[in-house]
């Protein structure tokens, strides 16, 4: 099989492609990424991205390409929206013209899902999404766009929301890789205080094998038009997260509230089902967030 | 008052223009287009626009420039999204940046409901967004995209679900503009047959000049990060158009399917409330289809 990744060489692209090599070792992976090894190029050029497409005319396309922090999303909302919604539509562009065989991996976030009120938890796929951040308005975007490509023209797209996500190599954007970073630092003593936006937040972190597992799943036995959440079904606050690490690491910082990281509106609670996925394709967790924190903790150990 | 309106020189821009000067006959307006008179700039160009809302500072900014064909959102789906949601999420930008007290209309559309069960007629602002086609995506980021700007950046948004508007000078890319000039034609033995995609579609139709009037009134009293629509509340299949037109023209045509333009995926129910609206406002329709028809009629026959 021939795979095209867009994003192969960011955060989860690298151990997609792992997964992929060891499951599949003949398989062909065509990456494409602004920067770094493998073809170049700005998925907003929808020529230049058409004319691999019908040059590769893959199998399977995973569309990892994203501006995937929310928090960033507040400060550069354009930026953000191209970056998600615009690319996707390119994506969506380029196989409809050239290779509408192909299927196609849609990565949408629990974001989507927005404020939700405690009842609606765990959040199933048939919730309703109410985005409050440019980011969330940009992914819900790209699912209905992925509906209307299925639909309208065809296509073969399977979609995902996907939780947060863990592992060593995420950029330092994201809280639990902020958070390792801090107690890393910490335990060396380069820094005194654990500086941090709102804890009081709850998330259902997955380990970024688990996830890449699942797309493999997705990609070979998802079904067509569908959405599936991508998630532990563990709810779990940073305040909880901040803990383990003390744990992990021996330090008991004093916490700090770092106000740049506060953000605008903030969806308090995340909590997914995963029993879509599990039921359609057997998929289950088998990382613990204990151990997905060790191996952020260790990564960042090595590096400061 | 002085109102910057993007699209001005378009088919409601003109009604729209003609009803402020009536109404407040020393206000301020501030037009810009592609082309045309007035400031010409293209929205996309996010610089060019925020200058100019720099030096304007309207009270308020009515964002009608719009792709807003359905149809040609499915042939174009990239222009489409360009020049509905990313044009859209430019003049927040700009507003947020330049202008923060700015109250914006964002004119949004009835395909925002997408495919709807009879049993959820007629259509409440609380109904669920299910978008089937590349402008009704468009148009329901475009409305979270002001949600966000609303509660995220403090910015003071009324949003519309605007249905299909009926009015002398629509293009003819539009159902009712099209039948009208058809019947003209064929009232002037120009052309033998009726040419329509579907014709059992029903659709909530507006006189253009209650759709101005309904926006004056939202500038003037909507609530802030509100939705509303702006219908008729009446439900008329394009058989009944079809039968009206007759009864106008005198002229009976053979009726043909143009493949051209029947849609991939189509809204069969169209049917809004204007409860909402009406209580709010005191807002209610004070022009008959008939009487729109007619005024269609006439205006194609004085053009074949």
């Amino acid at each position: 099989m021939k795979y095209l990744i867009t994003g192969a060489h960011g955060f989860v692209g690298s151990y997609l492609m792992r997964a992929i090599a060891q499951r599949e070792p003949a398989a062909t992976i065509v990456t494409v990424d602004r920067e770094g090894p493998g073809a170049r190029l700005d998925l907003l050029d929808l020529d230049a991205f058409s004319a691999l497409v019908a040059r590769e005319r893959p199998n399977y396309l995973v569309h990892l390409a994203s501006l995937s922090s929310v928090g960033a999303s507040w400060h550069s909302p354009v930026a953000s929206f191209m970056n998600n919604t615009n690319i996707f539509l390119n994506v969506l562009e380029a196989v409809r013209r050239e290779s509408p065989a192909t299927r196609v991996l849609s990565v949408g976030s629990s974001e989507e899902y927005g404020v939700v009120e405690r009842s609606e938890l765990p959040l199933r796929e048939t919730n309703p999404l109410r985005p409050v951040s440019p980011y969330a308005v940009a992914r819900v975007a790209q699912e209905h766009l992925g509906n209307v490509y299925v639909r309208g023209f065809g296509l073969d797209i399977v979609a995902t929301r996907s939780f947060n996500h863990v592992g060593p190599g995420q950029s330092d954007l994201f809280v639990i890789s902020a958070l390792g970073k801090q107690f890393a630092e910490l335990a060396k003593g380069k820094r005194t205080k654990l500086e941090i936006g709102t804890t009081s937040v709850v998330r259902d972190f997955l380990d970024v094998r688990d996830v890449v597992r699942a797309y493999c799943d997705l990609l070979a036995r998802g079904e067509r038009g569908e959405v599936y959440n991508v998630c532990s079904g563990r709810g779990v606050s940073l305040t909880e997260v901040i803990a383990m690490f003390e744990a992990i690491s021996g330090v008991h910082p004093e916490v700090v509230t770092d106000r740049a990281r506060v953000r605008p509106v903030e969806n308090e609670l995340v909590v997914g089902s995963n029993d879509k996925i599990a039921q359609a394709l057997g998929w289950h967790p088998q990382h613990s967030l204990e151990d997905s924190l060790r191996a952020v903790y260790d990564y960042w150990s090595a590096r400061c």
